[in-house]
């Protein structure tokens, strides 16, 4: 079997789970180097698995015996993490193979050539972490082969960047949160993100995935491993680089990637149910969410504060998410307000207006019927709760108790509840974590977690998208591409193709006026005058084809009904395969000033006719098509429709790079019609890149 | 004087910030009450002045003795702070000014009639803040009526709600920042906001103001202050609630204030100078950068990490953010590349790739020659630096040399340096807050708070609003407002009034077909059938009128020269009067899909042609007016004109609510002509609200 196509769970993975013994190579024992943190890390494993020490004089290090070299270990390790100068990993790798092993973890950088030292090592039957890794951690077996603590938990961490993986790590302990798991694959010589996602979905303690990647080359496999870590029921949260062009100057220059454009990676994540995120603060955020009250199942959000400032500070914060704070019916304000002062809002966002400081117990009454009441899909907390035990510890104690029953009312109702408090540092706030509530220190951190559970929430993923088949080669020109699309259910004006002053004639004849002249096998026809709208009758397309056949001489002409349907609203809708990242719908504000609002919206193709509904619903100029300013609503439908068909048609053309752009869909009451288009494979004309002509009739 | 205008820096407040003597009335020996807190506070500035305490049952209280009455004191204290039931308040209150007291600070929730009560506090002599406050701090004086602890430092606060009053003490503290003033203002029975904010003007200490407000009624008063803070060299940020519909529901059943659109709040902190935020946090992170490296000079942004994928990431925020992160050039990119290794990114963002590890200095040369090279406004230092000493205890002190390096670099190079560090809480980071530069525990709060700096300097604020003249009133209809708006300088297309068939061949003779014929009267001309555009000649012009007098009667018709300018952008330019905020001016996208793309910018008017210009270019539509896909550039200056001429206009109106509405203003490459318009003033016509008309010519 192929050691990369990730159809099992192992491919010699299991030496970095759990192996039966580890050599350190370059021990140290001097704290302020790699070598020391290694070891020690190492030694914790001590218990489980047989820890060996190379260190160059063979000196005691943290009371354990080093050996000068691996040969001279008693027996063969299974796993040897190295922490040497560049030019001497060869030969450590090398011995290590020589003597059997296994595993590798190289955390050593500016190692020359490290796809030959891979293939040396995968060639041995061995797999190699790094060796530009910054370490390996499992709190499964114990097995620490990193600088730093790692308290256990649910974590998983699998970064590209060392220290982005350390960073959220670092910030995951902040918030409360354990790691179940931490690699850093480093340049992903031999093991790859991709393997090592899969390697996590049988990982027991493993409940979430943090995966920070620069490059997406791999991206079918990732997000392949991705598909399988939700099928088991794990959160995916994906972290990127190089969303603007500076970013994606900084991440070529750091690993000569190439970074897949955001949007691409969005889609992709949102087709296999992962989350991406755009810095290490937000996704520890968002996975202390997931992890504590799980997933709300809507947008609307009800909040509570001692302090009506808060609340509605809060309710900016949930606004600006779009998350909504709907006005509780009569009933439920009623419920919410029973054993409050007068001067308490009810009505959501709730503002206990001091009962709070009063009674504790308010705190909890209120949440509860909040929560309960099925008007909201998730509940907010904000302001004072959790520092009365600070501010007076004679209240600790109640404000702990209160703690642990607000955990246990959103644990009964099913819906989160999430906490901003004055007093992360308080007992009350550690009860709150313990009991399963994640708690934040800012109002704005509390609401944007939970506003990316909701979205996660709302794209549960999509089926895996099928390879596509390569067979499809399209002719340049209009009349293909028109050809292509209209079988695959794109709808067209009837049109004829012309060459001689005859064909116009039989045109005319079965067509209905006005008519459009196109030069339909020229790549920019509008510019080169190759095309001609509004001809009224037979004897004007009789004359428009005369002089521009006079001027361009002989070619693949197209005579075409023009759409000439007012009000009708123009869409463009594009496919594209990517190379990494596989078939791309794309549908989006067309018209002349497309360019401007850039009003775009992009799937992972083939897209259902739900998925197609959606992504035109979400465009902001979904407005004008439901009928804007007394005009009748355009048939959605048809569009939605010719954006399946596209999603089908790109995700059936084999070729990474191809493209299809209809531009623009003219969509009316009457239905959708595509009046210019073009299709790009490799197969299109006399080179690749020939466009396929467009007109803007 | 009348005691609200604002004109002195005192008006009776003097009591507030160094009071002769203090007595607490409510003082309580129990921690867990809000007595006990105000009599420690008092207590802390005893060696500064007599503080009395009394408490019912005259209990000695934290080793002070107490008296049972205000009476039994052996001297009438200048300011009394009183925490008392409800009832008790006007007893205490009316006890207190028979004594001769001058200042009185409620801390008492629920208190009836607070107007009355203010009135009589007034009417004696003496001044009130509360009695719904939440406290009164001030750091000159050692002052303490208030709950908590507050260091000393440079940020007053002045809040409407004490909660979020005192969660930005909070997060102050948590980010080394300290306290010049705190004031809790409540509901501003007496004290109000406006007053606190001029009484900071010469108060020494402070350097920036955090300001809350939920309600800005008294918005004219506020933004004169902040006026004259920032005239005196302080910096104000202001926070408010209510921007969300949820928002606004929540502060107005908080106070029943009126919240202001946020819009017309922001422009009124635009034309004062101060920056708005939305959260506690937001505001303490942009003081944070405002107090340590002042104000950046211009968008362009340095970034140097040991790591690229960290430095893409926060190229990624600054992005997000508008801060450009500009290619460094080959000169600047050799500097500060010197002595770094080959694979280190020396472009920008600046990836140090291990050197900053192995030589903590190569940070302060890199930051060093970024900050001097005058390609970028400021530097961003991101990722680990400020963690080595935490990691290694060895390299402590280096860490703390090479910190101050950092920070005498951005003083010499009067840039801006901030930084995110995963280390917030090491001596590094403590030795950067010390010597001035902003320390961040997230990427994401260094990069926001850089890019509100960067907005405030972009915003230095403008000459205060005139009061309008109330003398200007119109009446209704669209020849009015034509005359009133051409007279201001507004150019329209030539038209006549016409009544007759007579007028109309007068009319005919004059203008330049194409013609309008609009029924100027009517509020929604278009939908009575009040507006005929295309009319050719004579004849047509003739025939429309009398089909129209026909229908709609006698009226002050008006024929107009219809603008049939190809390519000309339709604009909206208008005028409103905010009650509470003053005349404000808006520009924005015109056109049949205005309402969808909610594209507008507003500034208080009246606006100088600078500012007009630099209106319409933040337009998301200003490509359209540029020369948008081979167009000729309009004419941007004739509608700079018209944005000013219509700004002098409504600042002139007097009344509060006045509208002026120009929609639109037709820009092409020869002129801006404004084809439809109206006027609202309490004079127009039979009713306020009557609207002058309009066409869609």
């Amino acid at each position: 079997m192929d050691a990369k196509t990730g159809a099992t769970n192992d491919r010699g993975l299991h030496v970095f789970r759990n192996p039966g013994s580890v050599a350190v190579v370059g021990a140290s024992a001097d704290p302020a180097k790699w070598g020391y943190w290694l070891a020690r890390g190492a030694l914790l494993g001590r218990p489980r698995r047989t820890v060996h020490l190379v260190a160059r004089r063979g000196e005691e290090i943290l009371g354990a015996p080093s050996s000068a070299r691996l040969a001279d270990l008693p027996q063969a390790p299974e796993l040897v993490a190295f922490c040497v100068p560049a030019p001497d990993v060869r030969g450590v790798v090398e011995e290590a193979l020589e003597l059997g092993v296994r595993g590798l973890v190289g955390i050593t950088a500016g190692v020359p050539d490290e796809p030959g030292l891979a293939a040396r090592v995968r060639a041995a039957g061995a797999r190699m972490i790094g060796p530009s890794s910054l370490g390996l951690f499992d709190a499964e077996s114990s097995l620490q082969l990193a600088w730093g603590d790692f308290p256990p938990g649910e974590l998983a961490v699998i970064s590209q960047s060392g220290q982005i993986g350390s960073e959220i790590a670092l910030l995951a302990r902040r918030s409360g949160l354990g790691l179940s798991r931490f690699v850093s694959v480093g340049g992903q010589a031999d093991v790859t993100a991709a393997e090592l996602l899969t390697d996590l979905v049988d990982h027991t303690r493993t409940r979430a995935v943090a995966l920070y990647l620069e490059s997406f080359r791999d991206g079918r496999r990732v997000f392949a491993a991705v598909r399988a870590l939700r099928a088991a029921g794990k959160h995916v949260v994906v972290l990127t680089a190089g969303g603007s062009e500076a970013g994606a100057r900084a991440a070529r220059s750091h690993t000569d990637a190439l970074t897949s454009a955001t949007e691409l990676v969005d889609a992709a994540c949102r087709a296999a149910g992962a989350l991406r995120v755009s810095t290490p603060a937000a996704l520890v955020d968002v996975v202390a969410c997931l992890l504590a009250g799980g997933l709300p199942a809507g947008r609307r959000l009800g909040i509570v504060s001692d302090s009506g400032g808060q609340g509605a500070i809060a309710a900016d914060c949930a606004s600006r998410r779009d998350l909504t704070v709907p006005e509780l019916s009569a009933p439920v304000s009623a419920a919410v307000g029973t054993g409050l002062p007068a001067a308490a809002a009810t009505g959501n966002p709730v503002d206990l207006a001091g009962a709070g400081e009063r009674d504790l117990s308010s705190y909890r009454t209120t949440v509860d019927a909040l929560l309960r009441s099925g008007e909201v899909d998730g509940v907010l907390l904000t302001g004072y709760f959790g520092r009365y035990g600070l501010d007076s510890p004679a209240l600790e104690e109640a404000e702990c108790q209160v703690a642990r029953e607000l955990a246990r009312a959103a644990r009964e109702n099913g819906r989160p509840l999430v906490v901003h408090t004055m007093g992360t540092e308080s007992q009350a706030a550690r009860a709150l974590r313990a009991a399963g509530v994640a708690v934040f220190p800012t109002v704005e951190a509390a609401v944007d977690a939970l506003a990316a559970a909701a979205a996660l929430r709302a794209r549960p993923g999509r089926p895996p998208v099928p390879a596509g088949s390569a067979d499809i080669t399209v002719a340049p020109g209009y009349w293909p591409a028109r050809t292509l699309l209209t079988a695959a259910g794109v709808a067209f004006p009837p049109a004829r193709q012309v060459g001689a002053p005859d064909d116009i004639r039989d045109a005319v004849a079965r067509l209905r006026p006005p008519y459009v002249l196109k030069a339909g096998w020229l790549a920019h026809k509008t510019e080169a005058g190759g095309v001609r709208v509004g001809l009224r009758d037979g004897a004007q397309a009789h004359a428009a084809f005369s002089e521009m056949h006079g001027r361009l001489g002989d070619g693949t002409y197209v005579l075409e009904e023009q759409d000439t349907r007012t009000g009708a609203v123009e869409v463009i809708v594009g496919g594209r395969r990517d190379p990494y990242l596989g078939p791309m719908i794309t549908v989006g504000a067309g018209g002349t000033e497309a360019e401007l609002h850039r009003d775009v919206v992009t799937e992972c193709a083939p897209v259902e006719i739900a998925t197609a509904r959606a992504m035109i619903a979400a465009l902001r100029c979904a407005p004008l098509l439901t009928g804007w300013r007394g005009r009748a609503p355009a048939d959605v439908e048809a569009l939605a429709e010719t954006v399946v068909a596209v999603s089908r048609l790109i995700a059936r053309l084999g070729e990474d790079g191809a493209e299809i752009e209809i531009n623009p869909v003219r969509v009316a009451a009457d239905g959708a019609l595509a009046v210019d288009a073009l299709v790009l494979t490799s197969g299109s004309g006399a080179g690749a890149g020939t466009r396929n002509g467009r007109n803007e009739a």
